[in-house]
């Protein structure tokens, strides 16, 4: 059988949308250097690419309770994330490992822009307890995160909650099954040549799963 | 062996600070309800509460560039959390299961207010890259959730990430391992009678573990 990302790779279009989203403080963060080598690789293969720093941008978290009721966006760049990630043919996320979570800055991103009727929805007469039908066509989703907890003792001690909420809470979800995440550590420890061979992987896993060209 | 609640409570001095945090966008959601419920058998029992409802305080979720470089919290609600937190005997987390995750709001509360120094430390010459020290003092931690999730499906499908998040990656880590966490479901489908038996539960589960007299 293929490789996951050779699965995705050979039923792609070329000249993807393709959303990449940033959650971290600093502006020269590790994170930020990942988001920096996948937007670049995706361009140099010809895609589109949607990029959000979300500090940055001082995207507002918190859902508002009109849109709780509404499903309306309250402010005009929830507008525009919700507008992208239906269009993107394929997602990209990063952010460092916090409490076994993303920052509040990115679960707010989730919160408010995968609403119903836009990366998900109920079948007819459903009161919202029964089984969702995913709507998001993106046909691969990527999460790149950081973290200063060994590999060994966030299995066994954490349970590595990242996994499950980016892959099943999220993602599959959202009807988006083809998904790998990546976890560079120990930061704290790194060198920079840790550093380099880090952000060469994910501009290999971002060119694996969106290559420049259809491969037959 | 004496279930959890009767290992806590023999061990508890009366009148203590209890903090309990809700977040819900809804000022009158049944998530309310059930802080409103858990607030009047705390202060009916002699202890001293101190509630957040953070949707109605506008608490920032967003932890900024400077509070992570300075461990200074970045305003003055943040102190006081801080501060409150630090005196907790007892800890009431009230917030309905969004992604498998806290709201951004809580998240955000967890970012925030449980920094290091305040909720935990680590070895004098460690970088980050170490075991942890919990400095919390609460003797208990109790989340209430609510969900329209199945409860097969929520441990089959999703892994149930709350459980971990809470119990494992936050309150243990900050050294407050007597935990117990209750979800009450299926919200959408839920009888005003369901909802009366619900809140019982939250009171008997309160009045448990934080009881007005010690125990012998």
């Amino acid at each position: 059988m293929l490789p996951l990302h050779r699965q995705v790779a050979n039923n792609l279009i070329t000249d993807m949308n393709i959303s990449v989203i940033l959650g971290h403080p600093y502006k020269d963060s590790f994170n930020a250097a990942i988001a920096a080598a996948a937007v670049e690789t995706l361009k140099k293969h010809g895609h589109t690419v949607s990029f959000h720093d979300l500090y940055r941008e001082q995207f507002n978290p918190v859902l508002p309770e009109k849109e709780l009721v509404s499903d309306v966006p309250g402010d005009s760049l929830t507008a525009l994330h919700q507008q992208e990630i239906r269009q993107a043919d394929g997602i990209v996320i990063i952010h460092p490992n916090w409490w076994g979570q993303p920052p509040a800055i990115v679960k707010g991103w989730v919160d408010r822009v995968l609403r119903e009727k836009v990366a998900y929805t109920f079948p007819k007469g459903d009161n919202g307890g029964g089984l969702p039908i995913g709507l998001l066509k993106a046909k691969a989703a990527l999460v790149f995160n950081t973290s200063n907890t060994p590999g060994e003792r966030e299995q066994s001690v954490f349970g590595d909650p990242l996994q499950r909420i980016w892959k099943d809470c999220i993602f599959a979800f959202c009807g988006v099954t083809a998904f790998e995440r990546k976890m560079f550590r120990i930061i704290a420890d790194s060198t920079p040549d840790d550093r380099r061979k880090w952000l060469e992987e994910v501009r290999e896993t971002v060119a694996g799963y969106f290559p420049a060209e259809k491969k037959e």
